[in-house]
C-alpha cells in the first residue's frame, strides 16, 4: 500500500477507533500498517485524542503497559448529557403518553436509534471501569438499550426470557416477585449464556420496585456471577425505596397516575 | 473556535459521518463549522470517500440537489462480507451446537456486538437503495439484528409481540399462521407503533417456512404500510417454498435435524 498522508492517517485511525469502541488499538500495529514510526503515530493519537476531547466525540483511553495502546470509550459530555436529558424529558411529559393503568408510552424513545446511541452512552461513562464482561437485560423492551451499551462497552449481550425456548438450550431457572405488583414470576437463561466468575451489568427501561433487578441478582447467583452495575432510563419517584440499593438512573418520573393532568419527570442527577 | 488543521478537519468528518449512518450532512454546513471554503471541504470529502473505498470501511454516497450533500452507509466490502460469513459458518457448524427438537445454538452469534455489526452491514448493502421508513421484526432473538440494520439506516426500529402489554397502548393484533408447525400465533403491534403509507424492513434472525414473514406483511396491510424487503441471518433449505416470494438470506442450513453427524451450512449466495 502507498504509505498514507497525515490527513489520511487521521481519517483511518478516527474511523478504526470509533468504529470499535473499547478494543485496544496498539500504536505499533497502526505504525506497521501506516509504514510510521512509533513516534508519529504516538504524536498523532495526542492529537486526536485532543480532538474528540474538544469536539465532546467520546474518550481516547491510553492503556499503559506491555498489552496497552489506545481505546475509544463512547461518552457524552456533560452538555450533550444535559441537552440530551433535557430533549427525552420534554418528549415524555406530553399528556397523550398517559397510558390506562398508569402507564407511559415510550416506545417510541427506547427504540429509537439515535436516542438509544445517546442513552448507551451515557451508561458507558457511568460504568465502563468496572471490567464488564456482559450486559445483561430482561426481554423485551430494555434490549436496544442493553444492546447498544454492550456493543459500546466490546461486551457479548446475555437477554434473559420470561419462559424458555427450544432455541436456549438447557437452561437455569428461577422465580422472583415483582417489586410493585408482588406477583411471582419468572426468568429464563441459557446455561451457556454466561461465564462462571463474570462481571455483569443489569441495563432495563424501567424501575419500579426493582423487583426484575433483584431477580437478575439472584439469577446472576446461580452462575456464580456478580451484578457491578445496575443502570434504568426511568425510575419512578415511589416507592422510595427499592428491593436493590446500588442503581443509576437517568431520569425520575414522579406522582404519576392516570388522573394525573401533566406529567412530571425529571433528570435522576444534576449533571452539572 | 480557532481555524482546524487540515488533519483535523479530515479527524472530525470522519468522525461525524460515520457516527451518524444516513443522515445528510451538507459541504456548506462542514465548511461554516471549519471555517473553511466549500471548495476545500469537497476536495476533502473526495479524499475521504477514496479512503473509505480503500480501507471497505463502507460508503459516503453524494446526494445531489437542494438537500445534497453527503451520506455515510455502513456497508463491508466483497471480502469482508465472504469473511464475516464464512467465519459464522464455521462457527455454527460445531456439534455441540445441536439442541433437541432439531433446533441449532445461536444465541452467542446473533447477540455479539461485533458479528451483529456485520450482519447489519450486509442487510444494509442490499437494502439501503429502498428508502425504508422502519426496521421491522418480532420479540425475541431478532432485535439486536434489527436494531443494528435500523441504526446504520436512520431510521426507527419497530418490535412486534406475541402478546399485548399495557405499555404499548391500543394495538393491532392479527393472527398468522407459522408455516413450519402450521401452529396458529398471535401478533401485537401498537397503532402508535407505524405512521401510515410507510415502507417496511422486515428483519429476523431464522426463516423456515416464512410464516413469521407473511405475518409481518399481512400486519403491515392493517396500518396501510408496505413490506419494500425481507432479511433473515440464516434460513432452511427446507422447505424449498416458503409462505413469501422475495426475501434475503446470508446463510442457509441444509438437511437439518437432530441425528445429523454434522451440521451443514452455508452462505445462502455467492458473493464472488
Amino acid at each position: 500500500m502507498d504509505k498514507l498522508q497525515k490527513n489520511e492517517r487521521f481519517s483511518v485511525m478516527t474511523k478504526m477507533l470509533s468504529d470499535s469502541p473499547g478494543k485496544i488499538f496498539t500504536l505499533g500495529g497502526f505504525a506497521e500498517m501506516f509504514g510510521s514510526a512509533k513516534s508519529t503515530v504516538s504524536e498523532d493519537i495526542d492529537i486526536i485524542q485532543n480532538l474528540f476531547s474538544k469536539f465532546g466525540m467520546g474518550v481516547i483511553e491510553t492503556i499503559a503497559g506491555a498489552s496497552g495502546g489506545v481505546r475509544f470509550v463512547p461518552t457524552l459530555s456533560i452538555s450533550q448529557i444535559n441537552n440530551s436529558i433535557d430533549k427525552m424529558c420534554d418528549e415524555l411529559k406530553k399528556r397523550e403518553r398517559i397510558l390506562p393503568g398508569g402507564y407511559l408510552y415510550m416506545l417510541d424513545i427506547i427504540y429509537n436509534p439515535d436516542k438509544v446511541s445517546n442513552i448507551g452512552k451515557i451508561f458507558v461513562g457511568q460504568f465502563y471501569k468496572r471490567e464488564i464482561d456482559y450486559v445483561v437485560t430482561v426481554e423485551t423492551k430494555g434490549i436496544p438499550l442493553a444492546f447498544m451499551t454492550a456493543k459500546y462497552l466490546n461486551v457479548p449481550l446475555v437477554i434473559v426470557r420470561h419462559t424458555s425456548e427450544a432455541t436456549d438450550g438447557a437452561s437455569v431457572n428461577i422465580n422472583y416477585v415483582s417489586g410493585s405488583s408482588r406477583k411471582i414470576q419468572n426468568m429464563v437463561l441459557s446455561l451457556k449464556a454466561l461465564k462462571r466468575h463474570s462481571k455483569i451489568l443489569f441495563i432495563d427501561d424501567f424501575m419500579k420496585g426493582g423487583g426484575t433487578a433483584k431477580g437478575i441478582i439472584e439469577l446472576s447467583k446461580e452462575f456464580e456471577c456478580e451484578v457491578v452495575g445496575i443502570g434504568v432510563l426511568v425510575e419512578t419517584a415511589e416507592p422510595k425505596k427499592k428491593l436493590v440499593d446500588n442503581y443509576f438512573s437517568i431520569m425520575t418520573l414522579h406522582n404519576f397516575n392516570e388522573e394525573n393532568d401533566n406529567i412530571d419527570i425529571k433528570p435522576s442527577m444534576n449533571w452539572a
